[in-house]
């Protein structure tokens, strides 16, 4: 994925709308967590196993898409606006994250899982 | 960005763990929400300029790197869980953008953009 | 609940910290929202059942309490700055809800549920 | 404002719905932060100033006073369903505040605040 040209299409998009003055960072942090609970809500009232199918209904998994578009498309205009190189900031996580919860130690442990993340 | 490849390595990351049984599209979905709401935290009571500048104080910047980092992996997990394409996704969503903000109406219009926004 | 009498309270211990310039209705909005999320992260890898049963457990439940006063002391800080009377904004609610969801057609019906729901 | 009333209205108006089973803890979290994203949004465009001035546009004031509604009864809900006894958690959350926050080092602090606000 070219994040890199998204950003530039992203920000002449932007630009050309004069959305410049709209877009700080902390404007941008709010739309995106309210696309994320857009998103959520789409599973709010479904048990976990109907949201597992959820992929095979069609009308469905279209409104997630583009939801899922729009958390993305926010997330990648604030990580410009901030100077983050997203892919950078997600390997240097995903190896923290492996340090944080050894196997033997999360193995299958919700409870634990779950804690830990509280204390995050 | 080899969004595939990280997939896979999440993947492994949470089969090793046995977490597999709580990364429902359900809980992951939950999961994206909050680290989008703790990325928003550092914001909160930032004046649109501070949030301008947030960039250049290291210690901020380095917690929310942290944060992008994390609303990104659940959100590419999720993304793998219900079987979309993120590329794919983002790329009709800008065309879908680009046809429902026509330049001429959107221009530094921050209402109608409000509005618009609302409506969706 | 002597709700006018918490936002007196609420308004005298911001006015002697001189948070009042922070304490906007957007800022009160985000602070809400960032604080329901942190009451949802309380829940977000238990099933369903486990979350029946965490007011039996005093750790969770003591955790549980505090963040839903959290929620509730923006909520009505937010509600004093709107000058909003939340006692009448329920009433009222409750009362168009009454007659969105007919007991008939809104019977056990999840999906009708989540539809209008997410039309709303 | 007579919370345990409403809590038991609430509760009828769900069993005569056969709502009971969606109910759970857990969903009652999500659909109370979904709503308070749904609030967020209505001051996500605007300014600090604006949002200040927004309980003087009729159109935009009920639009937020139904969304602080939607707050309000999940989040009495989710009360009811915890065995939380509301007026109390506030009560004693307001107590513990002004501990926290003494006033000496919290006035007009804004960083101080929001570090304060993180590490809770």
């Amino acid at each position: 994925m070219d994040i890199h040209g998204i950003q530039e299409e992203l920000k002449e998009f932007a630009e050309a709308r004069e959305w410049g003055r709209f877009h700080s960072p902390k404007n941008l942090a709010i739309a995106l967590a309210v696309e994320a609970s857009e998103l959520l809500e789409h599973f709010q009232w479904l048990t976990d196993d109907e949201s597992r199918t959820l992929a095979g209904r069609p009308e469905d998994h279209a409104a997630v898409v583009e939801e899922l578009a729009d958390v993305m498309i926010y997330l990648i205009q604030l990580a410009a606006r901030l100077n983050v190189n997203l892919e950078q900031a997600v390997a240097d996580k995903m190896r923290k994250n492996a340090e944080k919860y050894p196997i033997d130690l999360a193995r299958g442990n919700a409870v634990k899982y779950n804690r830990r993340a509280i204390e995050e």
